[in-house]
Order: structure tokens, then C-alpha cells, then sequence
């Protein structure tokens, strides 16, 4: 097996799922490559990850890899959720916003209800308010809570937050999930322990993101509460989302998580992240929408500002967030040159 | 970027889905790692995928890349037959078999009709005999026929058998999927072209399978009548299956079909299978369950001689499979010492 | 056959769904089961109420009776909304909040977008912004709009506002469904045809309900345009709603829409509205919530004017409706004593 | 409220769902309609009908009235059944072949297998071998079994094979559901009591047809086991089946269970079907398909029969049935002239 490098390319902080894989992960994938295996998930690798992600969660937990981020809120939601159950969502969230309807196709036809929170994250007071008619059978029943972390305007819930909202949440016994498609980028940015971030704050359910942080394809879905996964085994294969060659899958994130790479990635996407946005905001007509928490920065840009950046050949769109709101990401291999070279197009 | 080799390990005949990806597939990742790329398949590699097989095909189709063969099949099977539809298929199919449902979940609740076919192939006469109660609101309706090739037994279909079942399908207006998760092999197997095996002979939409000969995980569901793919899209999002990064998926497939890839490795598979096979047979004891068309081989062997095999590392079990017979199979990586040293195990 | 006469018991103002039939729909119960007939729709009555019913709305129609508006609402919208869809509804309506998610179920996995209009109607501009999205394969697609004649407040729709609604629905290639549990109230409330209150304003389906104003169960499905029934035919009978002796919900529809017996009955009820809703003004600490359209009356009654009432044997509850309206309903068999005896309670 | 009586009109023998209600039932019918009542089925009578049917079976049940048996039977098994489950049937089981689906909607994609039981019926050994895969994620999941009692051929199963079947259900874990949609007619054939052919005999859940034999539209859920419930309440309101005026299909079921008017007219229909059965036999050129345990015949008859009788108005279609049968249903309403009229056909 030979070690390879991946080349760095200039960035068009579209998104951080434009990028590859991190060395590390993509040398797991070519050592995996090297033997026949087991398929299905019944190979070392994959059976390891509860293992690694026990110790890491300071907790055993029970561990579900996906290829897809979708796919891994989706199937958690789905155990938590009858047919006839509310899912309580922030209105911009990403479950309500840009998964076509997955939570609805895998729960059977739940109900996302949407909550208007300041920043696009959910406030207690609200969902409190919002949790009612249990037991009637008029209504859809209130059944579990999603919060996004970091969340869709690229701001962090703080661990009070998060508490709190876990406390209504169990207060109605409901059940709460976390979709951590950007879970490293929160956590660098809160400075604190996945434990602290997750099962000690309250939360039930992890969708635990890898692919944007370094990874090609893969996800985990994290149960802090074993009496929840139900019959999730079932539910992803016939969902398809059972891989025949799962050690693919296993073995990317065996190596995200291992020697702090996935921490590494994000310290980096949020330390580019801050350089960008302290360096827009050195010119007096951006401002930002939202506080740039971790590697997503939501700024104002006026028109003529954003045509300058086009004619450079980067593709913003002004039309695409709220508030004409545009949304720039960093990433683990954004390039410290990607950010000066974007600055400076507005400098001159 | 590096050109890397993959080691030969001595391989067990479990399955072809214990296998990685052959080097031609794995270096093409590598390369589709090296830049940043618009994400969900609007990449030039994705968006070019389309002429690629339609040069294959000799026909314009329209391609769908996938990371699963369930998958595949179900969102195929998902724009063919509405909730309340039939769809026919051998009582051995995988669909019907081996994917916990996933047709029943993609379309719905629609009912797997199991017809009873020799040797695990549907037979026309069975399959227009069970086409019935079309426009009766009290039955499900007949929507969809599917068959494998190559077939659960390791049996291929000829051109005259698909074509003689496509006809009856399209005589009673229904329309006709192949799951070709092993597509390839049975290609090699019938020495024709992709065209001849698929729409010349009446099949409309093809499960494309490369993950068991050569990739990681990558199949294509390929429309040979663009009225059919309705609403795939959607259906794929919502499914969680269209991946952010689905370069690297077509990025598999672009090797696979490139240089005659996947035909090499069939070839190579199918040679393997035959030789296992008529090594088995010398044997007296032993004897064939079905013909060993590709690069299946289903034996009946005395308790035993399983025994045998399986003091010497092998895992074989014979209550698996119908009639109580053993699959074994050959991949694109199996080295004919392998096969050797199977055999010499009966042999002494 | 013997002609019936029903009994007028005190009534409790709770809802129109308290009472029974009124004697003509009765009578053609009793009549129905005088002899034999064909099951599944297929006799005379059934099939005869295609014409009756497209004689009332002066243009060919296609009728499919039900016995629950909640079915004949969730089946309706299961025709026009894929399972992936948007169906845009106002926040109180009650395929959103008195379904058990209905919709939901019956189209896969809809999404109901939640409108804001004022006195629970949907406003053409607010329709407008929300529709958007359409093409994207990350986000549900726009498909329907829902509204309620007479709406869940008691308020009807004038029939500019629903022109206004229906023109913003089809400028966006979607269709319009009109939810008439109330139809007959606000119909004789608006003074106009049933052909002006639906098609001749745009409206594409239609929930005709019978069962609050004079039927036992019986509603009917009605569309305006042919190519959207599809396949409304299997999914009712999948769904359990074809009744195997289905003529005597017909009996009740045919007897509910002649000799304009559901005129009849609304102009009572919607005349008893607004007895109760005017003596309940001249109490000076009564005011209404919503103006008294029809039927219904939405008042803001102090809490011991609400114990006195139930004090008297009403059961009133304060905490049901929005804003700490009471809700009273009047229905075609609410004797002006009833009301009387009613106000007289906060008289004294 | 006035007594009436229903007319006996000649009948056609097409089948006991063409009848009307019985005038115990229509009473019934009559005088629920006097009061205005609380709606969703919290009416007295309603409420009721719990200790009614728990006399009735001589234990504590839970009851759901329902208007139609396709929905009884599709709710049933949806509480029975996960969306990844087989429900075991016979290949000729209403719920395999009538119900359009219903239970592959009401599961959310469970599988019917099929079974080939004998005249009908399913054979305990059979379904015991036949239930496989359990706990493997790749296969569907062996969930309830379903028997119809009177079975679809007319024959009844003696209470030893249904406490076989039970056994071998409850061996592996599984639930049973009868499909009781002719129970009366079952159950005086049987000569047994209603506990006897059901819990006592090891049923789980029935589906109680109270339509074909003396009502309009009713029918009732029974479960036996409380634990099996579990969210029907919901699921029937999200399905459209809690009729807000749910009383009047309360009234029937009650008016039908009392004063043993369900048995007297299942004895009547058994008697007419007897005599029917036997002047047919008589005829040298016909012969039983099944025998005739209670009101259906299955008679093979040669064609020019068939036409003598169908020139003289009756519809006798001899392609419906397997094997060339005709089916000929008896009823609560079938008068010994009928027979005698039909009969007298072909004696001359």
C-alpha cells in the first residue's frame, strides 16, 4: 500500500462537500482495499467502530455508518417518530429545508414542525410552547425534537442551549436528535468534549457527519440510548443503505476519528473560516448576517461587490439564503493563499 | 497522484462482494480526489457518465449513479409500478428475497408476484398466465416485471428468453427491469453486446451493477425509455441516496466501463467459476445444482466433504441455499491457486 | 316504507357533527334497503349521482362517495400531490391540525406548508411568496393548495379572494382543492351558485360534505377536471373507503342534493348563527373572535359567563380554540328555542 | 321512531353484500338518529359496545367499529405487522387478493406470503415451514399469519386446525388475525361458541364482519390481547375511519349482536346455502368444487347450464372463480322461493 497526498486546489467556498478526503482517510480506504472481507458490516473494522466511538462518546454507544448525511437523519428520525408523529425543526433546518422529504418518507408521513428561533436555532421557550394535543387523536402526536449543530446559519448552540431544549423535550417525553453534519466544526468552536456536546447535554440521537470534515461518503448515526435503535438495522437495509462492501464506509471513519484527524480538520476550516470573515468585514459595506461561529460565514455583500467576486470566477449566489444573505465555507483543506486571493479581489 | 496495486488474498468463494476494488476503479478515485468538484453529480465526471454508457448501450439512455445494488433496484422498481401495483418476479429473486423489502418501501407497499420458474429464470408462459385483473379496482394491478441476470442460481437468461418475457410484459402494457447486479458476468457468459442483452431484447430499465466486479460501491440504474424515469430525482433525494460528493461514485463507474475494465474482470471471474466447477465435478461424490453459467457455482456436496473444507479455514454452509446446495463464487480477484488449493483439499 | 320524523333534543351548540340525519335523507336510507342491488357502486343510485351532481354544477363532473370528509380530503389531495410534494394550507386548517396527518399518510409523505393569512383564510400574496423551490431536487416540490369553505374560523371566502388564490395556483402549474366539510353553510352565505363557489373561481377538486348538514356519513369527492382523478379509483379501495353496499352513502348524497334539501338545512343553520351570535353581542362583555359568517360562532366570553353556561348543563371549553375563543356551532336542526334558552342563561 | 320492515326482493345469489339490513338493525338505525349525541364514537352507545362484545366472548376485548372489512382487516394487521414484515396467508386470501393492497398500505410495504393450503386453507405444517429468516437483516421479518373464517372457498376451519395454526404461530413468535368477515356463518356451522372459535382456539385479533349478514356498513376490530392495540386509535383517525358520526355504525353492531339476531340470520343464510347446495346436486351434470360448510356454494357447472340459468336474468360468470367454479352466496334474506324459483330452472 503506498502513502499518497492529495493537491490542493483553489477553493470557491461553495460548500465543504465540494472537497476530497484528507490523506488519512483516503489511506484507510487503500488499506482496507487489501484483503477480502466480510461484507455487510460483519467485518473487524466496521464491529470495531462501536468500540472507538464509545470511547470517544465516554459512553457505549451503538453505531450505524451511512454513505449519506440524509440517509442518516432520515433512519435516526425514524425511530423515534411514528407515522403519526411531530418532529419539532427549526424552519430553516436542513430536514425541513433540503432533504426532498426524507424524514417524511422514512418515518412514514410525520409532521415537521417548524419552529422560528432567532439565528435558526430553536429556543426552548418556544418548543415548549409548541408541544401540544398529546394523546388526542385529532392531532399528530408530539414525538421527537432535531436540532442542527453547528446549525444552518453557521452559528453554534452553546451547551445551555442545548440543555436546555433537552429538558423540554424529555419534560414531554420526547426524544431528541442531533444532526452533526458539522459536528467537529461545532465542537472545536465550543471548545468541549463530544460527551459535553451530545448524551451530557441531553441528547438522545447523533447524526454524526464525517463527509464534509475529510471523508468521501460517510456518516454515523449515534445512539446514546440503545432502547431507541428499534429495529434501525432492518430500516437501512431496506432502505439500501446497508452497503454490501461496509468496510469502505467503516474504514474512512475508523481513520476520522482516529489521532484527532477529524479535530485537526475543523480547528483549520474554523481558523479559515474566522480569516474570512474578519477579512470581508474590513470592508465597510459587508456586514454579517450571522456570527461566524466555525467554518460558515453568512454575509450581506451588495451587488456590485458580489459581480466583482464573479468576474474573478467564483460563483456566488445572492439569491439562495434568507435575508440576501450569501454563504461562504471553508474547509478542511482551504488553503490560508485561497482566503488572501479572495480578499484581495475586493481589496483593489 | 500515485498508481497503487491491491495485494491477493486467499479468497473464501463466499461471495464476490467480499472483494475491493480492482486497481483501474480505485486509481480513478485517487484521481477524482485531487480537486474540488460541485457536489451531487454536477460534476463533468457525472454529467459525462451519460454518453459514456450511451456509447456502451449504443443508445441515448439516462443514468442514475448509485452507492447500493438495493437501491438500485427499489428506485428503478419505484418509477415503474405505482403503491398498488404488481410486480413480477421469481420467487428467488433478490428483490423478493434479499432486500427486507426494499420494492415494498420504495413504491409504497406495492406486492412482489412470486412465479416459480426452472432453475430460478421466469418462464413466459407462467409469467402471461399471471397477468391478471388489470382495471379491476379490487385487484393490485400488473405494473412491472423484473428479472435477474445474471440469475440467483448462477444461470443465465438467453436472448430468446428475455425477449420471448419482455414481449408478455409489453403485450399487456407493463414495462420490464433487469437487476444486473452481476450484469457483466452474464454478459461475458453470452458473448453479446450490452445493447443485444438489454433493450434490443426488450428490457426499459437496467440495475447496472459494478460493485461485486471491481468497484467499492457503485451501480447504475440506466433508463433505456426516457418516459420512465419520472420523478427519480426526487425519489433519489428524498431516499438519501444522491451523495454530496457522487464524483466519487461516477468516478468509479467512468474506470469500470473505461478500456474494457469490467468485461477483464468478468471474464477473468467467469473463468475462475468454470474452473472450480469442473474441478468440484471430477469429484464422484459431488454434483452440480444448477449449470455453472458465470461465476456462481452451486454444488451439492455430502456433509462430509463440507466438513472438510471447512477444518481447512473455509466457511461453507449448506443450509444457506435451496434443495440444500453450496454457492460458491469466483471474483475478479480470484488467483487460479486459489481455486488449486480448494481443490486440492477433496483431492488427497 | 314508512315515512320517519326525527325527534329535536336540546341541543349543546358543540358542533353540526352532534346530529343525526334529517328525515328526506332518512327516508332514502330506508328506501335503499328495500331490495337487492349490485355492491361496490356499481347500482343505479350510485352511478345516477354523476349527473345529479354535474346538473348542480352546471358541468361534467366526476363524483367518488365517501363516508369520512377526513378520507374524502386525504384522497383528494393524493391525486394531486406526489409523495414528495408541497401542500400549501393555512396553520388552522384542518387537514393540518384535525387529521392525524391524513394527508400525510394518504400521499406518502407530503409536506403541509403552513400559511398565516388572517381569520384563518390564505392570502393569494402570502401563497405566492411560499411557493418556490421548484426543479430543486433538494427541496419538496410545490404541488397543491388547500382551502377551507367555509374556513375554520366560521369565515367564508368571498369569491375574489378565492379567484385571487386560484389564479396564484395555477400561474405555479399547481391545483386547488377546496375542503367543503361546510360547503352548503357557506354557499348559502355567499348567495351564489355552487358553480361560482368552485370551478368557475378556479377551484380544480372539491370535498363536498354532507354529514354535518343533514347526512349520517356521507360526503363526496368532486372533480372538476377529469385528468386529475388518476388513479383515485385503487387508491380508495386500497384505503378501505369503497363500501361493499356504497348505495346507501349515495342514498344520502342523492337525497341530501334534491328538492334542495342541503339548502335547505344551511340557511337554518347559518339563520340560527346568527340568532345566537347576535344575542350573544348584546351581552356587553361578549365580543366575537371572528365574524359570524355562517354557522359557527367564535366568541370571547369571560370565564364566569363560560361557568354559568356549564353550570346549566352546556360543556364549554375555553382551552380548545385559538386566542381563548369558544366555539358554537348551529346545524340544520337547532331549534330557535334551543338558542333561546341558551341566551337566556347570562339574561337572568 | 316507527318499527319498519324490509321488502324481500328475488335474489340473485351474486353474493350476501348485495342485501340490505335487517329490520333489527334498521331500528336500530332509527332511533340512534333521535338524539344529538357526542361524535367520534365517546357516545354512550359506542362506549358500550366494549362490555357488549366482551359478554359476547366471554372476556375482556377492545373493540373498534369500523364501516368497512377491508379496513378491519388492513388496521388489524397494520398493528401486527412492522413495514419490513411477512404476513402469512393463503394464496386465495381476501387480503391477498381483494383488498387492492389495503395491508401492504395500512403496514407501510409488508409482504403477503402465500400459502397453498388445501380447499382454502391454510395447513399448519405448511406455514411452519415456511417462516424462515427470522432476525436476518437481509429478509423481510415472519410478523402475524391470517386465516379467513368462513374461509374464501366456503369452508370452514374446524377449531383443531385453528388451534394448530395458532400453535405453530405462537411457536415462533408470531401474531394471528382471523379475517371473520363471514364469522356468524362460521360460527353456527361450527355449532361452537363465539370464545371457542377464537382466543380459546389461540386467535389474537379478528376482524368481526357484521355487513354481509344483517347491517349496512359495519364491522368490528377485536383484539384479544390488549398488548397488541398499540396505536390503532391513531392509526384509524390518520386513515379516515373514525367517522364523527361513529354512533350510527355503533347502533348496528349492537342491534347485531343482540337478542342473537347475528345467529339467527348466519342459520337462516347456512340453511338457504344447504338447500341451494343440494338441489344443485341432484342435477347429474354438476358437482361441489368445495363442499358447502355454511351460505357460499362452489359449484362446477357446464356451460350450457349457466346460460339456461342466465337467460332466465340471472349473472352467473364462470370465469371468476379458480377452477372453473361458480360462486353462488346465500343470505340472511334469501327466501326458500329463491332457491326453489332458481332450482326449478333446471329441473325442467
Amino acid at each position: 500500500m503506498t502513502q499518497i497526498k492529495t493537491k490542493r486546489e483553489r477553493v470557491k467556498f461553495a460548500s465543504d462537500n465540494v472537497t476530497g478526503a484528507c490523506p488519512e482517510v483516503l489511506n484507510a480506504l487503500l488499506k482496507a482495499n487489501d484483503e477480502d472481507k466480510t461484507p455487510y458490516g460483519n467485518d473487524e473494522l466496521s464491529k470495531n467502530l462501536q468500540n472507538k466511538f464509545s470511547e470517544i462518546f465516554e459512553k457505549e454507544v451503538i453505531v450505524f455508518p451511512t454513505a449519506s448525511g440524509t440517509a442518516a437523519n432520515a433512519l435516526a428520525l425514524s425511530t423515534m417518530t411514528p407515522s403519526f408523529g411531530n418532529i419539532y425543526c427549526h424552519r430553516l433546518s436542513h430536514i425541513n429545508v433540503d432533504e426532498c422529504g426524507a424524514p417524511e418518507f422514512y418515518t412514514g408521513g410525520a409532521k415537521l414542525v417548524n419552529l422560528d428561533g432567532k439565528n435558526g436555532k430553536i429556543i426552548a421557550e418556544e418548543l415548549n410552547r409548541n408541544i401540544s394535543g398529546k394523546g388526542v387523536v385529532h392531532h399528530t402526536q408530539p414525538s421527537s425534537v432535531s436540532i442542527t449543530q453547528l446549525c444552518e446559519t453557521g452559528v453554534v448552540y452553546n451547551l445551555d442551549e442545548i440543555k436546555k431544549i433537552s429538558e423540554i423535550t424529555h419534560k414531554h417525553d420526547l426524544n431528541i436528535h442531533m444532526d452533526g453534519a458539522r459536528f467537529a466544526n461545532a465542537l472545536v468552536s465550543l471548545n468541549c468534549t463530544p460527551a459535553e456536546m451530545t448524551w451530557k447535554s441531553g441528547i438522545d440521537v447523533l447524526s454524526f457527519g464525517a463527509t464534509k470534515n475529510g471523508c468521501l461518503a460517510a456518516e454515523a448515526i449515534i445512539f446514546f440510548k440503545s432502547e431507541l435503535v428499534g429495529n434501525l438495522a432492518f430500516l437501512m437495509k431496506r432502505a439500501g443503505h446497508l452497503l454490501s462492501k461496509m468496510r469502505f464506509v467503516s474504514a474512512q471513519l475508523d481513520a476520522y476519528i482516529s489521532n484527532d484527524v477529524w479535530l485537526k480538520n475543523a480547528k483549520h476550516a474554523n481558523a479559515m473560516g474566522k480569516k474570512l470573515s474578519q477579512g470581508l468585514l474590513k470592508h465597510k459595506n459587508i456586514e454579517l448576517a450571522y456570527p461566524t461561529d466555525a467554518n460558515e460565514v453568512f454575509v450581506k455583500i451588495p451587488k456590485n461587490i458580489i459581480d466583482q467576486f464573479n468576474s474573478n470566477g467564483y460563483k456566488i449566489n445572492d439569491d439562495e439564503w434568507e435575508d440576501k444573505a450569501v454563504r461562504l465555507v471553508t474547509a478542511w483543506n482551504t488553503h490560508p493563499d485561497d482566503v488572501e486571493s479572495f480578499l484581495n479581489i475586493i481589496k483593489s
